[in-house]
């Protein structure tokens, strides 16, 4: 329901405009050095408020670890992290109350609980995914000790295609633009769309470096599936590709083999995965944003009592979600990857003897 | 592991060339009429060896059920099925015993359990998918019951798209084209790649019907995540699409959103689902299948020493996976669906109240 | 590992000394009417230092609800709760930081983890039961609205047995006793104990009525199976009788049986459970804790170098863990109840179409 | 629901008079030596008909592997096993198709359901529990690589106790009987019993050696709490004691804890387990079994229309089932503590890159 993961279980809690939201994530192995400054810092690229292609809402997103690190290191006991919410506008939402906004989540979650949290999309709002932020540091900190790196950027915004992926780039980039030569038409499209009250969707790339071959669970829990789900999961998310993803339907097999040398594979079209398992290559997922749906350009709506209206949404919004969203696609990408090397642990019984003698 | 859903919980077993493969469907409520007949033209449409455009390999596919049913009804137990192999020839498989195939599993498989069943791939084989077949047909009738009816059909081979989209063309092609038009270019591309010794990609479109609002589990639950999951999980499935899909993240939000009047939204660009929740409309997923790796063109290739090889594959394979695909992609959406069914009844208080009293 | 239950889940972080405990409650039915006072009043009947039979360490135990709650009602959305750790004395456990307490956790959670938080025994110290009482608060407000209730009491200490069982009485008492009559002499048995710097053992007897027949999964998620599991999870408990219980192993069947009237059962040896499924009748419990391990007479022991030491313990210990440990497994008992009440939904297709139609 | 075990995942399928009964065993490590001729030695200690003391229902249970092993080895992928059912009587069921039997899940599953297959109980019959036997001896073959052993045997039957607790003569004897010496008179107590149309109760013992420290995860995947679930859950169970079990809750903490030298503890009390994890000392449990509800005297019960009627059972059944029942208690700890042996690879970074580098 609100959890993730199998071995690196990751359950989050919070709304928009309520008191805090957090998680907990269980399963993090004793003696794991959490670098708390690390951890603000994953969530400081996420923080809304940053520029003028983010929402205007600022908040300090200052996380607090409330349990399962002593002296510094991990216990193996659940750590809980909490983030208060500080600069909520409720009153911005008393004007939808009763109205679905299109494109969001409000029609849905009213028909389904029966009553929704209507303040700045409650439950259902991208805020929840600080704590994802917050959980996918400590992934990355658990499976940098085994050589593993999960990089991400913006690949594409409203349709302009980034020509080439410098991971360096995307760092230093305000819109975590991967070709910087792309990068100011890129912006150029949010800020036109922004002012013309609309918004635009985008394409993040995630690359996974280092993985160790075999992770993944045949059959139902595979690594691409997984990673599928935690991808689709992620808000406003409408398409996941891995590899060469939608290519590979238009593609020939003798084009789309990736053929294998001694020193490994001789190309990369499988995107790292083979059989549901991780094969050694660098992991490649293509993520697709919806644009925004809160835009302030007037729609057609009905409300809980199901009578037509016309309405103009107002608020802070961001034009672009995929933005924040590739460092979503990142702490996501390292909690699957943090699970999948847990429950690799156990696949032979030579594996099992070397642990336990 | 090799178990997927909740509380539908669908559990399989088998190998390519083993004595059987099956499955254990677990939480189908009791009472629901179990429609043998239907069960097995189901996997008759999988079922391989129909015509040139599939391996030959020709399997009866004959399903037993052996438990869970009494009397004609589902009984709330477990329900058991189970597929003898009759037709395997596992010789086929002697000259590759140490050999790993370009784009199969033999390469990740080896690594992570440290051996393999060589056979047909084993396991990995999309021979297991039978299993599937199976359980997603007494999911069928299962949601019939709700009025929740499950479609699909290819819309797409190697690269040549199909126009219209006619579920009911698809039902009476044998290569389940949604367009009666593109068929015979689409299977003119299939023959001209095996002729080649190549094989083709393609993609499935997948279509559900009558879905109530308010099905999938918020945040980590979502009905697109596990659709994707689902979807993703297939063999040889490399990207999915919900709804506009990749077209979603070139759009402008005043395009994108589905507008909504009294009588039900204006557009279905989100594909039935906001906020990972069922909206009422049509499900509308893209399901795209690389081309099989299964050719017989010469690879370059490694056996389990890492000695280099080049080497042609011998057999019997599918020219398009895809094709034969597509009723898995129909099984697993139905299976999810059923179990969003289930796991919906409890979201409220009211509906509790009814339940009980 | 730190989560409890199928559709209504339960997890907790925290330990003895850190900053605060805690939990998520997932599941929870929008619509139920949050009362926080009676949430309160059950972490108050379960705080510490309420009298000499308890530990002096002085808690306020003050619940804050941080999420999941909207004008008074439960939203469907993830329920979190966190209770701040105020009367910690660290110091006090600045002399066991290298020691394995007898009878505590010390030693096994060193050797598995490699390492320990020693402050109170961190995560293993029965203060986490705040947590589950906090939680199991909101699962009585649920199953109360079903009519169902649950009860507890203690039913002996130091072996002096009660011979009525009157739960009005119990809820009166200071030590929870349900035998007004027997109250003195094991009031007097625990503080004799606690004068000779010893503690003594208890058991706990839960009563739960109302419940409708059906609850249970079989066959691996029964209900006698999971309260036992629920039961015997609890800090110090080490064994779970059900119905008539080890009383049962020395019975004759025609005693035993339970036979049944058109107005019910006319015996209730089974304790409200046949085939793992409640069967209407009152669900009966008897939980049996172990003494307090935390005595202050002097016991040998080894440090975390194995070296042999003879220690005395010091600090603030209950003399009776079973006295507060009842509440703690009325608040599991309803968490099961209220878990199998939302996992029965959906036994058979009669129920599912009264709900969905 | 019908599975048990989290990364060792056991599922069974099957009824009393159905086709077949069997399980998939999910999880089990690759490379593990499957040596059938010990799988079925262990069913035939659970089989029936062995002698007078046993139900004269002769089932050969013979154990068909369907897929999963290759080449004598594990493969990691799941092994499904199979039973069919040959000497099934179901027309000794129909004068009770419409009554509930004292003591039996008849009721609750009618209600429950709203149907049941009323042949020999159907899926609550103990039938089912040959498939846990099978997936046991899986079990204990990959807990055997790891130096741990399971044992039990009869320790009380009728009241009448052990005094020796001698796992070798349990062995030999054809009740299981721990002491050579009470032996006569507990098969004198089940015979005298059968005569009168009546059933006997008992107590199974079980002994776990060899187990390393670290089982378990806390808090609520505890090594006691899931194997207080996996004994209650067998059918008949009524109580589980851990350690010194019920008598813990009379002791004084002085006498209950064990002390540690730097040999290992001075006693065990504990029953091997401290805090829900293993303390490497035997795991001992007592598990309590209630006399078989099928017995011939005369009995009031109700049909499903819930007219009242006095009724004697017929058929063939076991006077006392914690007999065949012991086996059960075996297999079942067997696959709860190798699902353990892979969970607590992960507890702890060192281990994780020990077996990562």
């Amino acid at each position: 329901m609100n959890s993730f993961g199998q071995k690196l279980r990751f359950s989050t809690f919070g709304e928009s405009h309520g008191v805090a939201l957090g998680c907990i994530l269980d399963g993090v192995p004793a003696g794991l050095k959490i670098d708390e400054k690390f951890i603000q810092s994953e969530l400081d690229r996420r923080k809304p408020g940053k520029s003028e292609f983010e929402t205007a809402r600022k908040e300090a997103d200052k996380v607090e670890i409330l349990s399962g690190v002593f002296e510094g290191l991990s216990t193996g006991t659940p750590i809980a992290m909490v983030i208060y919410n500080t600069n909520q506008k409720s009153k911005d939402y008393s004007n939808i109350k009763d109205i679905f906004r299109p494109g969001h989540a409000d029609f849905t979650y009213f028909h389904k609980y029966g009553l929704r949290d209507y303040r700045g999309g409650g439950r259902s709002s991208a805020r929840e995914t600080a704590a994802r932020v917050a959980a996918g540091a400590i992934a990355k900190l658990m499976i940098k000790e085994l050589g593993i790196e999960v990089k991400s950027g913006i690949c594409e915004i409203d349709g302009i295609k980034s020509k080439n992926l410098n991971y360096e780039a995307a760092k230093k980039s305000i819109i975590f633009a991967l070709d910087a030569e792309m990068e100011d038409a890129q912006k150029e499209a949010i800020l036109n769309a922004k002012n013309e009250h609309d918004s635009v969707g985008g394409v993040s790339r995630v690359k996974i470096s280092g993985v160790p071959v075999g992770l993944g669970q045949p059959l139902y829990y595979k690594l691409d599936g997984v990673l599928a789900d935690a991808m689709m999961g992620i808000n406003a998310v409408k398409a996941v590709e891995i590899g060469d993803g939608i290519l590979s339907s238009s593609a020939k097999g003798s084009d789309n083999n990736d053929e294998i040398r001694s020193n490994g594979f001789e190309s990369n079209h499988a995107g790292g995965i083979l059989g549901g398992i991780s094969n050694g290559d660098d992991i490649i997922l293509n993520v697709h944003f919806k644009p925004t749906p809160s835009i302030f350009k007037e729609q057609h709506t009905v409300n809980t009592k199901n009578e037509e209206l016309d309405f103009s949404l107002k608020g802070r919004h961001d034009p672009c979600v995929a933005i924040r969203g590739t460092i979503v696609c990142e702490a996501m990408a390292a909690l699957v990857i943090a699970d999948m090397c847990l429950l690799n642990m156990g696949s032979n019984m030579d594996g099992i003897l070397k642990y336990y003698k």
